[in-house]
């Protein structure tokens, strides 16, 4: 069964009540900048002036990608399971940063080419295939497949939501997996490919060459696929499918929702043809120097907080954008008014 | 009697060896971006490859301008002292985010035109005089308050080092403190004026009009000060002069520096005349909506961490920005190595 989402719209009519709530603040008008968006944007997802954010999540998932064996990626396919034990090990930059700021961090298998046998409370298996298949041949994922993994990422972020979480990032890990984010950016805007695809991991430009060839031929076989659906069963792959549904499933629960780099926003692009209503949700924290995002960004028309240069994903853009997303609930919160502190207002 | 500081040009024999640190953790060469350069630089200044940010903390130097009664502001003199004892309750955007990333502060009277009645550890009288003299008239600052203030600020950074502190941030308070600015940045690198005036904390276009007259009325006056020190005591401020003092004995002390927005920056191009070896000690936080910053920086050949759109001041950018220059540190410190975690590198 196909899972559905509700989306509801953010309501508007509160937007006056915060706008005021920031500008008595002890400060010149709009003079913390972007600081002052994202407190106007949690303000409205909770539908108060006293935002908190609580129980800070962060969701990576993980997949192979048949695609991988054609030598997209400047990294073996075995890496990432190798990552996913470095994540439970702790010493991934992800487990880094979210343990600098106190962020609970899951990593789920969505479709790793390994059987793991962890017991964590940190891992998650929820494994639809071992990879995906090779798209160059045949759909890179089948319908059951598909809305099997929505239904993961739906279910995934309910429980966050049963334990108190009100502001969620996803990340992902995954060799290949640019090249399945690149397809879909390219087939859902309708971008020539060349805009779309990138370097990922750091591939020379012989590798360069033999990657962009390789999605070319890919995006010949399946350039029938136009509806949403079919376009993520072409390109996958699993982990990109269950970010598509935790991601709805977060609005639907009205979370705060932090998008890391490429391959999330790709994600995000196809949560958000779903439901448009989803945008207002979300917070961009990082533009990756991955070919392909600036564009991408710009045309979502969003705006990212940090810009450092990064395209490692694992969610850590999320994690690192993540205190400044709390500096804009806190200065909320906390900062005194012109009133209360006496100071006296412009001239 | 003049200080002098001593700064040590940065010993650049250990960069291969951080480098290397940096490249065997697990990520793609280079997937950190400006966390690699960070992580470098904070390296290279303690000369180790596992650096500590021991102690952060950070000044806020305040002080009143004569210019002030021109109307070069939006807001009242007056709000130097009242924003002064906001800071000291506890109220202000710098209280926000020191207080949320554990950042020591203090506050110190430079020169603000009012009698403080204050007993606490995060403030310090250090008075010039009550507020610079109006540089339409005369220079803003006399030769020995010149050189007092620069004492101040070298000695409350060797109080901060005696305490174990080795990064620290500058930040400012002072109606008018982006006209001296201004005329620092534009005196000093032969600029036109007009290319370094801005709004300040939010001026119209008749108040700009205004700002930009008076302005270059002080340039033409004071049009023979060509020398570091005769361009400070044309322009002021004291809170100015004495974060130059504080910048360069920071470098003396091989203290990580981080540099605020428009006003520390103008500082800071000042310390950098009198001492080049400054900049390799120096970390730049944020780049400020008020315009001349993005042009100071680019004259300086350097590149902020963030871009918020702040204009602020108060050492805002330092405080938000320090959680970032923290994970640099973390992630050298703590990441896994290839080898250690067993990922494959690539192919």
């Amino acid at each position: 069964m196909k899972p559905t989402f509700h989306i509801e719209p953010i309501n508007h009519s509160i937007i006056p009540k915060i706008k005021n709530a920031i500008d008595v603040k002890t400060k010149p008008l709009g003079a913390l900048g972007q600081l002052e968006e994202l407190a106007l944007k949690i303000a409205m997802i909770q539908q108060t002036t006293k935002p908190k954010l609580n129980n800070p999540s962060l969701v990576v998932f993980a997949g192979d990608h048949g695609i991988a064996s054609e030598g997209v990626s400047k990294y073996p396919k075995q890496v990432t399971a190798q990552m996913i034990l470095n994540f439970l090990s702790g010493g991934a930059a992800i487990n880094v940063f979210t343990r600098q700021h106190g962020i609970n961090l899951l990593i789920v298998d969505a479709g790793v080419d390994y059987d793991f046998e962890v017991y964590s409370d940190q891992f998650l298996n929820r494994k639809a295939r071992k990879g995906t298949r090779n798209m160059l041949n045949e759909n890179a994922v089948t319908e059951m497949e598909y809305f099997q993994s929505i239904q993961y990422g739906k279910e995934i972020v309910l429980k966050f939501k049963k334990e108190g979480c009100n502001v969620i990032g996803f990340g992902e890990m995954g060799i290949g997996n640019t090249s399945s984010a690149s397809l879909i950016m390219s087939q859902i805007l309708s971008l020539p490919l060349i805009d779309c695809v990138g370097r990922g991991t750091g591939l020379d430009d012989q590798g360069f060459s033999k990657k962009s060839k390789v999605l070319r031929k890919a995006k010949e076989r399946h350039q029938g696929a136009t509806t949403l659906e079919a376009i993520l069963q072409a390109y996958g792959g699993y982990e990109i499918i269950q970010m598509v549904g935790a991601m709805l499933q977060a609005a639907e629960e009205k979370m705060t929702i932090l998008i890391d780099g490429f391959v999330a926003s790709a994600a995000f692009l196809a949560a958000s043809k779903w439901h448009a209503e989803i945008k207002e949700y979300t917070i961009f924290c990082h533009e990756s120097a991955e070919l392909g995002h600036r564009l991408l960004l710009s045309k979502m028309e969003v705006e990212p907080l940090l810009k450092l240069g990064m395209r490692l994903g694992e969610g850590t853009g999320c994690a690192v954008a993540f205190p400044i997303i709390q500096s804009s609930v806190n200065f909320l919160n906390e900062m005194a008014s012109f009133e209360s502190a006496g100071v006296s207002k412009d001239q």
